[in-house]
C-alpha cells in the first residue's frame, strides 16, 4: 500500500512538493511515496485533470498531498476538464468532507501581517469547512437562454443533516483537543440550508457535545470579527462556500499564505488529503521563488492525521520553527531565500 | 410628496435616527420629513415587520432613511414575520438593487483599526452590492423530511443577464467619478452564476464602458486582498451574499462600524434606502450610547443621491470630520460622548 501520494500539480507545486519529497527521505525514509500527475499538468497529458486511475491510487494511499492546480495557459479549456475540476473530483472520490484550515501565527512572523501585531500574535484558530457539499456540487446548475433575449444563470445549495452532522462531529472532536469551544457560522437569517445548519448543530451539540462551548454566529458577523479580533475563536465549523472565504481571510491575518497547511478528511480510516492553501502562483513558478514551507506543514498535518506518526509530526513542526527563528526567509517572508534553500534550512533543523 | 421617511426600526435605531431629526432641522428645514414603525417594531405594532402602508409611503417618498432592525426578543417569530424578512421586503418592493457600501477611513480615526496605520490610512473604497437578487431571493428554497429520516435543506441562486448589467452600471458609472477602475467579485470557477456574472461584466464593460479598467477577482481572492492592501480597490462589483461578506470586511478595516453608512438605490428617479451599516445592537439599545454618525452619514448619502443636494452633503460631511477633530468620541470610538452630545458635536460643527 502507498503511504503517500504527491500530486505535484501546476504552477509552483512541483517546485514545492519538491521540498516535501527531501523532508520525507530525511524524516520518514520508510515511507512508500509515488507521485502522479494532476491538474493542468494531467490534462495536457492524458486529456482529464484527474484520470481514474491518479483517483484510484488516491483512494488506495493512506495520505495524499497535492501541491497546487491552475493557471492561465488552461482558461480555455472547457469547465468540466479545467484543473479546478480535477481538484473538486479529488475531493469528491476520496469524501474528504471535512477540510481543517488552521490560522496560525508564527512567532517569529508576528509583524510580517497587515494586521496589528497584538491582534494576530499567538493566534491559533481552525476552520473546518464542509468540502464536498454546498453549492459547489448542489444540482440543478446551469445557465439557459431567455426568450426575450439575455440569460438566466441557476445554482443551487444543497445540505442534508447527515452531511451538517459529520462535519461538525470533526469541528467538536477537534475542540475538545483545544480551547473547547466551537462557533458555528451561517446566514439562517436569510437562507434554509443556514437554519438546517444551526438546528442540526444544535441538536448535535445537546445530544453529544455539551461540555463544549457551542456559538453561532452569522457569516457575515464572523467575517468581521476574524478581522476585528480573530483571538476570540477556537474552532469554527461553516458550509462550502462561507468557509472558502472566511478560510482565506484567516490565512491572511498572519501575513503569509506561504506558510499555511490545510487537511482534508473523511471517514475514521479513509485517506486524508493535504494541501498548501497557496494556489499555483504563475507569477513566480519555475524561478524557484516559492515558499515550501506550506507544503511541508501539509506533510506535518498527513503525518499527525493520516500516518500515526505525531512524533514525527512534532519534530517537523519544531525543525520549521526553528529555521524561522533562525532567520530563513523565502522571498514573501521579505527574505531572498531560493525554494530549495528553504527547503536546506528545514532539513538542517531537523 | 415626502422628502425624507425615517424608518426608526429597533434596538438602537430610533436613538441614532433621532440624531438625524435633529441635523434635518438644523441644516435642510424645508424638507418633508415622516416617520412609520419598522421591523420587530412594527411586528409589535401590527403584526408585519412592514406594513403596506409604509411600503407605499416608502415607494412615494424621495428618501427613505432605516435605523436598523432585529433583536433576540422576536427570535421565536415565525420567520416570514421577522424584521430581517421586513428589510428583505423593504429592498425588494423598493427595487434598491444596487447597495453602495463605503470604507472609509477618516483621518482622526486612523488607528482605531485592527489594521495597520499604513495599510489603512486615506482608504476609501467602495463594495457596489447586488440587493435584490441572488440566493436572498431565489427559488425553489425549503427544508424536506428525507425518508429514511433527516432532512434536506435547498436554496437558489439566480442572476439573469438584466440583474447583473444595471448593478454593473451603477459600479461603472461611480468609478468614473473617482478613480476609474472597476473590480468585479465572483467564483466563475466554480459556479455557473459566476460564469454569467463574469461574461455579462466583460461585455457591458466591452460595449459602453471600455474607459474604465475593469478587473475580475475570485470572490476568496477578494476577501484575502481586501484585508491584504485594501488601498488596490476602487470600486468593488459583486453579488448579494458575497456583497454582504465582503462590504462587512471592508467595513471593519476602518475600525469603527459606527461611522459607516449606505445607499441602496434603484433605476433614477426612484426613492432610495439609505442605513447604517451597524445592526440593531440590543446590547446597548436604550442607553443613549451609540454612535449616531454612521445614521446621519446615511443622511448625508440621501441629500447626496436622492434628494439633489450636494451642496449640504458636503457641508454635512465636512461638519462630521470636524467633530472628529475636534475630539468628539462614542464609546465605540473610545470616548465618553453619548449619542446626543454626539449630535451636538455635528450640531456645533455645522
Ligand atoms: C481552486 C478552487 C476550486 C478552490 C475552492 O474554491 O474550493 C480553492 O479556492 C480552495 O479554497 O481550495
Ligand atoms: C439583516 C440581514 C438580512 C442583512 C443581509 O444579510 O443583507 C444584513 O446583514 C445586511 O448586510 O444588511
Amino acid at each position: 500500500m502507498t503511504d503517500l501520494l504527491l500530486l505535484p500539480g501546476d504552477g509552483i507545486g512541483p517546485e514545492v512538493t519538491a521540498q516535501v519529497r527531501r523532508v520525507v527521505s530525511a524524516l520518514a525514509p520508510d515511507l512508500k511515496v509515488e507521485e502522479r500527475l494532476f491538474g493542468g499538468a494531467s490534462y495536457d497529458a492524458h486529456g482529464t485533470p484527474l484520470t481514474d486511475e491518479a483517483l484510484a491510487t488516491a483512494k488506495a494511499s493512506r495520505a495524499v498531498l497535492m501541491g497546487a492546480v491552475g493557471g492561465p495557459q488552461w482558461a480555455g479549456v472547457p469547465r468540466d476538464k479545467r484543473p479546478e475540476a480535477g481538484l473538486l473530483a479529488l475531493r469528491a472520490g476520496m469524501e474528504v468532507f471535512a477540510n481543517l484550515r488552521p490560522a496560525l501565527c508564527f512567532q517569529p512572523l508576528a509583524d510580517a501581517s497587515s494586521l496589528k501585531r497584538e491582534v494576530v500574535e499567538g493566534l491559533d484558530f481552525m476552520i473546518v469547512r464542509e468540502l464536498t457539499g454546498g453549492i459547489y456540487f448542489g444540482s440543478p446548475r446551469f445557465i439557459e437562454d431567455l426568450p426575450g433575449g439575455g440569460k438566466r444563470a441557476v445554482d443551487t445549495q444543497v445540505y442534508t443533516t447527515a452531511e451538517i452532522e459529520r462535519v461538525a462531529r470533526v469541528a467538536f472532536e477537534l475542540a475538545r483537543g483545544r480551547r473547547n469551544k466551537v462557533t458555528s457560522a451561517e446566514k439562517s437569517n436569510v437562507m434554509d440550508s443556514g437554519l438546517l445548519w444551526r438546528q442540526v448543530v444544535t441538536d448535535l451539540h445537546a445530544r453529544d457535545y455539551a461540555d463544549v462551548e457551542l456559538e453561532h454566529i452569522l457569516a457575515d458577523n464572523a467575517a468581521m470579527q476574524i478581522v476585528k479580533n480573530p483571538k476570540q475563536f477556537d474552532v469554527m465549523v461553516t458550509d462550502n462556500l462561507f468557509g472558502d472565504i472566511l478560510s482565506d481571510i484567516s490565512a491572511q491575518l498572519t501575513g503569509s499564505l506561504g506558510m499555511l497547511p490545510s487537511a482534508a478528511l473523511g471517514v475514521a480510516g479513509k485517506p486524508g488529503l493535504y494541501e498548501p492553501i497557496h494556489g499555483s502562483a504563475p507569477d513566480i513558478a519555475g524561478q524557484c521563488l516559492a515558499n515550501p514551507l506550506a507544503a511541508i506543514l501539509s506533510f506535518e498535518m498527513a503525518l499527525r492525521w493520516s500516518l500515526d506518526r505525531t512524533d514525527l509530526a512534532d519534530t517537523l513542526f519544531a525543525a520549521v520553527n526553528k529555521a524561522l527563528e533562525t532567520g530563513a526567509r523565502t522571498r514573501d517572508l521579505g527574505g531572498a531565500l531560493t525554494t530549495v534553500q528553504m527547503g536546506d534550512a528545514v532539513l538542517a533543523a531537523l
